[in-house]
């Protein structure tokens, strides 16, 4: 807008990602009062036909075939990684190496080795970074975020979180190739293990500090399945459920679950955190809600207090509409866009930074191993 | 038990109610540290062949088939009327006249005519008397009349209760005989507004004082159905559905409704209160909990809180198990007897009484006499 | 877009709607594939400095101060009336008298004489005219629709709504003037009958046809409050809460209520219907789900089915993100948008149009009628 | 009651379970259609006030102090064991000696050695007997027991389980003695593993089949309290909280997981169980109710039924009231009693037996040994 520096931003995919990035930079400067304006200066993926509709509906002044091109160019100056895991750390590499700001979809790496390097880069480039965990960006989960760090729960006894999904359970549902890339694990670099607990870690360690070790098991239900690129029939290599209990350094307990075998459930994200004197709650399917209880409250009358968290002095929700009318799920992309750019203007780094991606690569790694070995493991620092 | 005085109990009636009944006479001293051991001395019934079965199951010492009989025996005490409403009337004048105390199922009478002369008979007679409205017992409602009684809600604005089942839809259900006399005009006096309302509307006035004026509309949306006495197809006499627009007396507004056409609900007996400073709900399918909001509580965490009332410290339930764990519908009886016997011997008249009782058959009348006149009606006095 | 024909809007108003309109032309295009490319091509409001801002947040071509010369500017093709309610009328009329395409937030009038005029004026220059119910364009609601309109409820016997909020109770709250001319009779025309009443209205005759005959009540709890315009204490002219009972005209019975006065109530829209065969509820403070009882499930395990309305299969979802993914309040306006757009384009009026509108108003205007004169009351055709 | 064969009891124990096993022999032939009538015989207990007490309320013929003389009373058919934990394995070893049958509270020994004792003792005696793992009795978890073995729910991927309560946080509360045996190591064996989790391992085996193999973690928050017998500030020797994965022998993964530290939680036993065509999920505060998901139910109608299990044809109901009318948590004990003396007139044994509870103990055996190994263990067999 008038009189406000422009942020021009190459964003690679077109995909489910590529959208929510696309309108989140579209979106963030009409509802938050920003610093930046973001510009949707070129979008890079292989398809060109698709490339083109793409381009046209979100108003990319530009189309690249070919993200090399895109790093290089010099009218560019956040490169937004939103296409498929295992050209994350490729890259995140080269566009920190030209000096470019890197937002990366999440998981950051296929596993922390690629996490480290890019991690690496993006700090001896000193370029600003990001990781797209969206969830930190729910208004719900930000009000639990400041009530855990205003103490109001006490000692935290125990976490638990689980992240349920059953569209995988079709055996004849195939791997690979478009949409489909998360079942491969050439190319998503895990399972569900990469996919949804990630979400899961990241969300914890952000509220309740780092897990010290863990002890998981990870299943495959369906063995093989066609691939989609191969027209075979091949092994399957990604887990399709993960569990782990664990240990927090604060001396917490928790558990941990994800599958996308649990009939029932499309994308059930829920935590729970139990402290001393209050506990709380949040559900992805019904977003806009935390469940909270607090053992301080006058003794006949304690409860579970559902609170919609729509009202104008909740995080975020100022800058939308009225109490009790909610917003999307888009909306936690938009909010990460905002702060990402207000941070900039202020010369600070928003969370979640690379390294903080990192720190969950290293968890999931440690669950991988755990799961391998049967043994409870630490993640490496 | 020993020590106690006894308090011998003839029952008239062995359905339903007959059931529920002598389960609390029989449950209430063993849970409750009473003043009188209830003895469950007889139970009249015209089937004899089942009214001896239902006296060995339930430990009766003797049956009779004629309620006149049963008022007159010297070693009766208590005449606990449980038997249709068409009789209420006649058995409870008889009682009352012989010097008996008297209990008596909702709706106390057909109509308020009836209704009139039983108070006038028992406070005449200077017996004590009560009507089983069972929902002022349940734990919950009880700690809600408490939240209200302390002025934690303030002025009071609103008041909504329903009352939704959904059992008599099919056309091919009979009227009429055992089992359902609910559907026969002359037995029952009216459909749901005596059957449903009548439990709304005591409630209410108990939480939120007296009714001032009503404005209803009533639907018999079956018009005939065959009558299982006489054989034959016969005109529907009562209402399917009731709902009406009502004003208390404190200025507050409300609504009712009762219906059995409601699919899906069974029994769904709500009721919300809306006051200045804190609201409340109750839900009869989860009758355990109530749902509490209290605009003073602090801004960002306002919520409906979900009272699980199961404390030891909640109304009643001390008596029972441990916190958690639940309690059911027949134990709202039990907490009736428990509290007419503790009033008894203290000589205090338990609520609700015969005049109370009264009270909420003016409002159906009111009510029923709305639906006829198009007419707003205020409750006679 | 590349190869769409552009439609050139002017919005009068810059407020809460002025925001949920440009919010819906701006996102309809990226996600919706639509004939026609709105264009954003002027605002109109009074206070030039804000109308200047708001104009540069999303991006209009232009502004205008005075909306006689919007109404004219020939680069215009459809006025959309984004204003408080005593404008829309004179806009509308004129608008249409100009052979602008006429969009209009709700309610259409602040009365059915202002609505009838403007129905009138848009028929006889036949121009494409909507009215914003935007609670028809939720997901939920739509599913909700296409169940009644494939006859799985079968005969309709009884419908509910309430819209309950709670942010006027305090006395000290003004009336009049910017954010609060809710409050203010003269502008609003009414108070919740208006502005919560007409929601639950017009979705109820979308679902269930129309209303035959109400009987209402209406109170005005705080009867004067400081008038923000005038500076003085001045008597209100609005209802705070209001109530109706009415039968609909295929013979099913219903209760409708709105207030402010509900504590604990942000924006709490539900609606309920009863069926012979199923049952179906909705709540705006979770608008993703409805609840579906269906009592041609197998007995034993017949229940109420919480059914989370994200699946690609799902009204308007798959335009959206992947199931169990939210949206929010502000899509209904753009769905309403997109779905205006298309009609367009086929030479179809989509619904609701002003004379759908006309007919809420007339159903408002007979609530409001019966409090006054507590007679049941028919809506005037 | 008049023509049943009478069976004589001696229960021992007068704590909170000793109440519901007597409530529940007295219940049971009042609402079951029994072949015995149970006599409460005779109570035992080492505190003669306090038990005269107990046996004058619920009518028991007779009370000795030493269990021991309990056991070799010639007029007693049965034991029924209610006394700590500590006391299980020495009663029941005597009383099969004794030709008596034998019910014992759960779990069964303090440890499996115990169990297997406790086991062989009453198999090589050849008389009835039962553990009262009464959650098998609610109605909604035979529901659901029943929709398994129907195999609705097809191949099963998970199970979770979870017992949580927050009565221990305090660091003032004592161990040891009466009402607080359950923190004493040495008489109940261990803490919330063999208190809560046995309760969802009898369940879940019930449900699912066998335990493979399970890895466990344990923790102890309050790490010494004052021990109410000695007066001294001892050492906890129990754990506070315990939580496992596991694999069972059809191939499906669980978590299991309880505490008596998850504020906000008083007894929150929840179960859920993920299959190929169907999930459902089971809550003790909401007892009444199975939330129930059928993939093959029509795609766009598709969500969780909420089941409120009270309908006549759900399990043991029709015992009860009307649809919607819920029963309690001591309804499960009557339910058990009600199963065992029906079982016994048909010479079969009613579960869970003995050997049932065996099964339990060694689940819970592994379970602490993993959480002191680190490794994951097996059950012994």
């Amino acid at each position: 807008m008038i009189g406000r520096k422009t942020l021009n931003i190459g964003v690679v995919g077109y995909g489910f990602m590529g959208r929510t990035h696309s309108n989140a930079f579209l979106q963030a400067p009409r509802f938050f009062d920003l610093p930046y304006q973001p510009v949707l200066k070129a979008v890079c993926a292989r398809n060109s036909e698709r490339l083109k509709s793409f381009a046209n509906t979100w108003g990319y002044e530009s189309a690249e075939t070919d993200w090399r091109k895109l790093v290089e160019r010099a009218d560019i100056d956040l490169i937004d990684i939103a296409s498929p895991n295992d050209t994350h750390a490729e890259i995140a590499i080269a566009a920190a190496r030209a000096g470019k700001m890197v937002m990366c979809e999440k998981p950051l790496g296929r596993n922390a080795a690629e996490a480290k390097a890019m991690t690496e880069a993006v700090e001896s480039a000193n370029v600003a970074n990001m990781v797209w965990y969206n969830y930190r960006r729910v208004p719900a989960v930000v009000l639990l975020k400041h009530l855990i760090d205003d103490g109001r729960l006490g000692r935290i006894f125990h976490y638990r979180a689980k992240f349920l999904q059953d569209w995988t359970i079709s055996q004849d549902l195939p791997q690979g190739g478009e949409g489909l890339w998360r079942l491969d694990v050439s190319v998503a670099g895990s399972g569900v293990t990469g996919d949804l607990l990630a979400h899961t870690i990241d969300t914890a360690m952000w509220l309740n500090g780092p897990i010290a070790e863990v002890s998981a098991m990870t299943e495959t239900f369906v063995k093989q399945r066609k691939h989609n690129l191969t027209g075979q029939v091949e092994p399957v290599g990604i887990d399709d459920a993960s569990a782990f209990l664990c240990r927090f350094q604060n001396g917490s307990l928790a558990t941990f679950e994800a599958t996308r075998y649990a009939r029932g459930h499309k994308a059930l994200y829920t935590l729970e955190i139990n402290g001393e004197h209050a506990s709380a709650m949040w559900d992805l399917h019904d977003l806009h809600r935390i469940q909270f209880f607090d053992h301080r409250d006058e003794g006949q009358l304690r409860g579970w207090r559902s609170i919609h968290v729509t009202d104008s002095d909740h995080p975020y929700m100022r800058r939308w509409w009225v109490p009790g009318l909610q917003i999307g799920y888009e909306h936690t992309f938009i909010h990460q866009a905002a702060d990402f750019l207000e941070a900039l203007s202020e010369g600070k780094q928003a969370a979640p930074t690379f390294r903080d991606g990192l720190a969950t690569d290293l968890v999931t790694d440690a669950v991988l191993e755990s799961a391998k070995t049967r043994q409870w493991e630490a993640p490496c620092t």
